[in-house]
């Protein structure tokens, strides 16, 4: 949890940390989970109170509480490692998304937490597009490369935005999610998302 | 304006209305967008202040402020005519998606109200629920309805799920709004949804 923690704030930190700097990270990290998980008003001032942490302390490490929330909001998400573009494409890049280290609401993240994320950026726009940078952005890159990787091989279009068709893979999920309301364990949620999957590979393809 | 308005309240009213009910509505309406355009709380005792409307008054028309919320987020949509699916079926079918009477976001239907409705819709999987079933779906079936006739002329393959593709072409507009949290306007939004478009359309294709 420490090592996420630590990942998750590098973008917005301003020095490397020490041992004691990171205890000091993970307190501030936790009162702030601890807000959000329990739907109270995010403060600074309450996650001061509520972490034992000085007002300094918290503002020497995130120069402001909407880079925190979006590190807080980060925990238990890691970068997947990089996606094996030499066998089958199509099965490794699927893995990389919805593996255990992929998408949202697995395990380590739960669905609450989604939910909340999702509710905290569409109210801030600038928290939104700090996470974007800081955080997704970041966690794209491996099944980015892996379909240009597709593209040198032939396998995949060279006409191909790779971006675009990151986003339409995503997308599907997300309307799942945000639109449906349905859950991604569901049967029938599974077999619409992988019916739109086919379509979507099917387009990509040389 | 005020047929919109009592469409979006059938679901949940009690009783059919009179013309006098209906400026009532009305009046109840514009007291909850006014508050929800101008960022402020919404409450019941707000909207009762700025509509002049009595409290028993609202609640005999909307039996909880969170269904009152979903009608108002919806005025200003409707259900879009249905595709004509006998000439070029690519192009009807994404003018209907993404232009006036379509898409989230359009003139009718402001960015800032867009995000408030996926805000509430995230804190209340029933209200997701609710608002899917009386307002979401039922915009889907003219686009679905073209998808199946697309099939049926042997433009499209026989074997596609038409919810799916709904899903894959609603998904990566609604990805560049929650996640990405770029503007429909901008010209990269434009030409990164375009190049997803000819993806999913391709997939498509028999």
């Amino acid at each position: 949890m420490t090592v996420v923690v630590a990942d998750a704030g590098t973008a917005v930190r301003r020095r490397p940390g020490r041992p004691r700097d990171e205890e000091i990270d993970g307190q501030i990290i936790a009162a702030t989970l601890g807000l959000i998980d329990a739907e109270e008003p995010v403060t600074v001032t309450r996650i001061v109170q509520r972490s034992g942490v000085s007002r300094a302390a918290l503002y020497r490490r995130w120069p402001s509480l909407t880079t925190l929330i979006a590190a807080a909001l980060d925990v238990g998400r890691s970068i997947p490692p990089a996606v094996d573009a030499e066998g089958d494409l199509r099965t490794a890049i699927f893995a990389s998304m919805f593996g255990a280290a992929g998408m949202a609401t697995t395990s380590a993240y739960s669905e609450a937490r989604f939910r909340h994320r999702i509710r905290l950026v569409m109210a801030d726009r600038a928290l939104q597009k700090a996470y974007w940078r800081s955080h997704v952005a970041r966690r794209r890159v491996p099944v980015e490369s892996a379909l240009s990787a597709g593209i040198a091989r032939g396998i995949l279009r060279d006409d191909l935005d790779v971006e675009a068709c990151f986003d339409a893979i995503a997308g599907v999920v997300y309307y799942q999610l945000v639109v449906r309301g349905d859950r991604l364990e569901d049967e029938s949620t599974r077999a619409r998302v992988s019916a739109a999957m086919d379509v979507v590979w099917r387009g990509m393809l040389a």
